[in-house]
This record gives structure tokens, C-alpha cells and sequence, in this order.
């Protein structure tokens, strides 16, 4: 096997870095959006791909694709967006593999109450702490990093991953989070 | 209320890119840890920062601070590797309240094995694509990020969060994606 490439001083630095910050960051945006909208921000991102499509429909299998999301993962965030009233599933005319998720007016203006208050953190947090610059440099750089993740080697195996993943492995952090 | 500030367009593309370059690549690092190694991202910190610590030992308080986990989910985490003889859990002499989680030599031999692929798949999808200047952005501006999310505010809201989350919300993913 070959000799381990250690990361060097900065590169260390710099991994740690974007590791501690990505984690806090998240973390606080989970944290906003549960207490002044009840959900998760893997949640939001559902309503929010939802809201830019055509019809406000999306098939689940694409619905998982863009938010990266495993299936079963999908499955019980969708389960609860519907039990909110905020989606609807409707199974799909032409495929009969397919289910189509849409959001409903009740979705739609529950991601208009929670989006203003969600920007404001994702500034807070983040883009107004950097100078224009340092915005095109996360841009240039996240970029290259999905460059090299989307290749069709990763694609089959998150496609396998993603079919792998069992539903009694999603957690149910919702009313953990957002009654207490 | 204020009016929103949306995100202008080159935010937004930085955001966007960010957040996907983020969930893309955490995805693939587990993936690599969980096959090759049998365990999530998240063990294998708790592991690393335990063999970086005096005596390879940490306070559970300590351990989850660092690895910036609720206590609930680092509970979790900790009973599972402690089954497998990677760490284990004394009480703590000075301080009632408090458990020591040790690293044991199975712990220490189990993160030197994964390490190299760990971080082979670091450099594959981020360090190896940057250029010493991007690593050098990449450094800066999670620093400017993990300093705003600093705050005491911050840490107070982290602490209330961390006290609230019940076990029952943390997710047993490793069997799921280890041995399917």
C-alpha cells in the first residue's frame, strides 16, 4: 500500500477549520429554524427545491437527488411535511414506480414565514461576515468540490448507499427538538 | 419588521455551492469510513480527539464541547464504541457529576487503521482539488465562521440545546449502512 499522505500544517488547519465552522453553522440553522418555524433545515431545503419547480412537483426519486437525501430519509421527512398539511403525494400517472410530491398552499406559505428568518442567520452566520471576495472564493471552491463529487463513480455509489439505507435509521428529530 | 435582506445573486450561488459541496462530501466520507472502517465521521472524531488528549482521556462534557455533540448523541455514540473495546467510561474521582472516556490500545490501533484512508478520501474530494491559495481561503473563512458562532449567546443557546436533546432522537446508523 502506498506511503499515507499526511495533511501538512495548513492543509490541516484548513480542514479543521471548514470541519468546526460547517458543524456550528449547521447547527445554529437547525437551531433558528426549529424554534421559529418547527422544522429542520433538512426540511426547508425540501420546501424550498419543492417551491422552484415546475408545478411545485417533484418526483420523489428526484426529490432525493437534489437534496441529497437517502430514500428512506426523504420517505419520513415527506411523511411529516405531509402530516403537516405542507405536501401532498400523489402517485405518478406515467411510472408507476414513482410517487410525486407537491407542495401545497399551506407548504408554500409556511416556507414564506420561515425563509426571511433563515436568511437572516445564513447572513448572520456567515455570508455577512465575509467581504465580497471571500464570497466568490466559498463559491469557487464549494464548486470544484462538487466538480469532483459528481463523477459517475460517486453517483453509483450513493445510489447504492442510498437504496442500502433502511428506514429504521432515520431519526425522528423533530418534536425532540421543537416541544421541549 | 426589518425588511428581509435576501441573498443578492453571488450569495446566493456561494451558499448554494457551499451547502452542497458540504452535504456531498460529508456524505462521501462517511461513506469511505463506514466501508472501509466500519464506522461513521462522527466516531471517528470522538477517536481522534480522544488520542489527542492527556492520557488519551476527556471528560465527557470536554468530549462533547470539542466534537461539538449533544450529550445525548455523544452517549449514544460513546455505548457503542465502548461495545466494540474501543474506549471505556470511568467514573471521574474529582467530580461526581462527571465520567472519563478513555481510548483503549483497541481504540488507538482501530482510528490508526482508518486513518489513512480517511484521509486519502480528505485530499481526493477537498485538500487535492484546491490550489495552497484555496486551502489558505478555506482556512480563513472558517475561522471568520467558527469566530462568529463563538459567542457566549452562541455557546448559552448550544448548551440549552445540548441538555434538551432526549436519546430516544439520536439515530443508530451504523449497523444500517456497515452491514447491509
Amino acid at each position: 500500500m502506498a506511503k499515507t499522505r499526511w495533511l501538512t500544517a495548513p492543509e490541516q488547519r484548513a480542514w479543521r477549520a471548514y470541519l468546526e465552522a460547517t458543524t456550528l453553522l449547521f447547527d445554529a440553522l437547525d437551531r433558528q429554524l426549529q424554534r421559529d418555524s418547527g422544522m429542520p433545515h433538512a426540511y426547508y431545503e425540501i420546501l424550498v427545491r419543492l417551491s422552484e419547480a415546475d408545478s411545485r412537483s417533484m418526483r420523489m426519486s428526484e426529490l432525493a437527488d437534489v437534496t441529497r437525501s437517502s430514500r428512506s430519509r426523504l420517505s419520513h421527512a415527506v411523511a411529516r411535511l405531509e402530516e403537516r398539511g405542507w405536501l401532498k403525494r400523489i402517485d405518478c400517472q406515467t411510472d408507476k414506480r414513482g410517487q410525486i410530491a407537491t407542495l401545497t398552499d399551506a407548504g408554500f406559505a409556511a416556507l414564506e414565514e420561515a425563509a426571511p428568518g433563515h436568511v437572516e442567520t445564513v447572513r448572520q452566520f456567515l455570508i455577512d461576515r465575509l467581504t465580497p471576495e471571500q464570497v466568490a472564493q466559498l463559491e469557487q471552491i464549494g464548486s470544484i468540490v462538487v466538480a469532483g463529487l459528481e463523477t459517475p463513480e460517486c453517483e453509483k455509489a450513493r445510489a447504492a448507499d442510498r437504496a442500502r439505507q433502511p428506514v429504521e435509521a432515520v431519526p425522528d428529530i423533530t418534536p425532540a427538538t421543537a416541544s421541549a
